[in-house]
């Protein structure tokens, strides 16, 4: 149906493009189009079957990055190349298991999953007698002698009320982050965490962890939350059940890898720089499709239409595609590097990490200045369910541009499902719609080609 | 967990009762409480497992009627009661079958759906030839010469340029309701319709035909974008190719069904009704969990919203399960003769007909007072994702209501993923997610709520 598609299309341009007075015109013509296409949605069913498991550093992410290379070079950019980072070197080391052992209610498997930066057990089964807590007080209070010895199991969820599901896994992320430093503190041996998740599933969703490097560092490690509802209830039965444990995640020596770029150049400023971006590394126990393959096709999408429209920007502008946002931002950090050393001049940035769900808006890290102008807009983007213009973030990988003080933007999505998959095997393509994609990556389109005709 | 959500959810309650000032502080009560509760979806559970494909007039309907009354008196109503009501009585008497025979290409099943009131070929094989047009000037255009006795296959696609999924299934729904009737003219013998719907998929979606009664009626059935693709592109290598289909659907006596309706009643107004409301009948090919479980799960969990807040609204409120929306409208035709004949005082009515997706807002059938009054809120709605406050139409059921000369308003939705469901196999509960479904029901308490305290 694809040339039928195309038909409507060419006849919709010749119609609009004979009427064309102003910018409200062209964004009606960039979402028109984009709707009209499925190439963000093919990109990424070919990215999540070719590249899954993408973490920094791994085998997976060298193939993302050729396919990164590959699609931009086939979307007909002016240039697509390489830039070099040293990533941080996380590996799981395959398979990890959990068992719970009671001698009165029996044996079972819990699904985990390791966090990453954790250490692991050495690929030896760690076996001991749990304690669960809901908070660093509850730590605290039953101190060295309730809990030393033991693992202990962090289960307070996500506190669901919250409307913006960001700030519900903020309720419950300091377990996953600091519960290992926290827990050693009393003598724990490993820590176990309840997923942070709003979904109830039997998938573990891990993410990175931090140490405290004056403390010694002990196994931290996600479980299902369904499987977390069963520990907390065997627990209650069985209070001296055991847990046996068994991981094999190292820290191995830096590595090389890349931030892939493609361009469309400026006609007026080709040496000034609009940065549209996603993350190419996700997780090493997902296909990373909203996380944040989303991001990526987008990103490249937004160019695309601006050469589906024949439309060629003032600016340069540049689809980055991070590498290790997961685990240590080096590739956020590398680009900003390469922006000071190479006396680039940035304009602006805007970063889709909050998944290929329905846009429904920007998040300003910018003047007043700039988020009024784009509020101007608002009566119109409205039609296209975008609504929310406020200052906040804008994306973890383009946050350290704020060093060059330019405005910066996030891609705000209706987040409802968000953190149902993150960083879980559940985050597949079959979450993905393709039209949802598509508004995605026409409303990078719309901000990119808004900023290029206001500001230098 | 649910423990645990509900300790949070006093702890929370106890906090914002106590500052308690404004309709502001009511409105932000009703979506916390209701994100912390996942009673609408526990529902919807129920009634897609026990009663799927509950087509009005069918065994299912009945069941789905009981459903009805058992979820409302748990929840405590104050009444719950039947509603009488004749409908339509279209069945489809088991399988259906297409095959399309090429004695270049081989043989293909493809997968079909009749249209509800369609006539089928009485359980025998219809074997002929096959002509593809786009819309029904192309008919006219190869005339009676090229289609007698032939099948008709009307293969445009819903136009996917639009926002509004609803627009792009407008733009192609004719051949679904006219085109059996149209192709009859020039002595067509049945009519095969690409499914409307924006995705590619093998689902055949059905929906409601209807026949000039004037002309023969001959069969009209749906296929499966994926089929119609594949049979356009045999149709292209051997135009000589046959299909043979086989139904056996037909209509029946008109049969006794009836609404269902719960009530909480007002204070100061007891009869004197705010009506909120979902259809309890889906096709009968699919669970119909968001067209329109959801709408039903989530009047109820509006009215539960109320209870669980200890508010008690000043005009009576009734959850509405209309019945035979999909075929007659039989259910919204009682409605509106009962409250008629019983001088029934009606102030409002709100329907959820739109899939159980995350609300982005109101259609209004009603005065620039009203519409202007809700407007007043959207800042603060704006933070739950409520930004649509425009006129246009409401929902089918309650526009009967119109005739009382009444303020309607429908419940709007992200459509992006509502037509990719709509009437085929696919209509299932892993389709809905928890959270966007108790949004949905807070968004009609919250109208509710408004409308309860300002108007008479």
């Amino acid at each position: 149906m694809k040339k039928y598609y195309l038909l409507i299309y060419l006849i919709f341009l010749s119609i609009i493009t004979f009427t064309q007075t102003n910018d409200s015109v062209i964004i009606d013509k960039i979402f028109a189009i984009s709707l009209c296409r499925e190439d963000a949605y093919k990109n990424l069913q070919n990215l999540t079957s070719t590249s899954p498991k993408r973490l920094a550093g791994t085998a997976a992410s060298n193939s993302a990055i050729d396919w990164a290379i590959k699609t931009m070079k086939d979307a007909g950019f002016d240039t697509v190349y390489l830039q070099k980072t040293i990533v941080k070197n996380w590996k799981r080391n395959g398979r990890e298991s959990a068992r719970v052992n009671s001698k009165k209610l029996g044996e079972r498997d819990l699904n985990i999953s390791s966090f990453g930066l954790s250490v692991g057990t050495g690929g030896k089964a760690l076996t001991t007698s749990v304690v669960e807590v809901h908070n660093f007080d509850e730590l605290k209070t039953l101190g060295e002698k309730e809990i030393k010895g033991k693992i202990v199991f962090f289960n307070r969820p996500a506190d669901p009320h919250f409307f913006n599901t960001g700030r519900s896994y903020g309720s419950a992320i300091d377990q996953r982050t600091a519960g290992a430093s926290e827990a050693v503190k009393y003598g724990a041996i490993a820590v176990i965490v309840r997923s942070v998740t709003l979904a109830t599933d039997q998938y573990p969703h891990t993410g990175v962890m931090r140490y405290n490097e004056n403390l010694p560092k002990i196994p931290a490690i996600a479980v299902a939350t369904e499987h977390a509802n069963l520990l907390s209830l065997w627990l209650k039965q069985d209070p001296s059940l055991e847990l046996t444990i068994k991981t094999n995640c190292q820290m191995l020596e830096d590595t090389v890898s890349y931030n892939v770029i493609g361009e469309i150049w400026g006609t007026e400023y080709p040496k000034s720089y609009i940065t549209i971006a996603g993350h190419l590394d996700c997780w090493d126990n997902c296909d990373g499709a909203h996380d944040d393959g989303a991001g990526c096709v987008e990103s490249i999408e937004a160019l695309s239409l601006f050469k589906a429209l024949e439309m060629r920007p003032k600016h340069t502008l540049r689809a980055v595609m991070y590498m290790d946002e997961e685990i240590a931002q080096r590739g956020g950090r590398t680009y900003l590097e390469n922006a000071k050393n190479n006396n680039e001049t940035h304009i602006t940035a805007i970063e889709s990490d909050a998944g290929g769900f329905a846009p429904t808006g920007f998040s300003f890290s910018a003047s007043e200045e700039v988020v009024s102008y784009f509020r101007q807009f608002k009566p119109q983007l409205e039609h296209y369910g975008l609504y929310y213009f406020e200052k906040g973030g804008s994306g973890v990988d383009i946050s350290f541009l704020s060093e060059l003080k330019i405005p910066l933007a996030g891609l705000v999505t209706n987040s409802q499902r968000y953190f149902d998959y993150h960083h879980s095997a559940s985050d597949t393509i079959d979450k993905v719609n393709k039209r949802e994609l598509q508004l995605g990556a026409s409303t990078m389109a719309v901000y990119a080609y808004l900023f290029d005709i206001k500001f230098k």
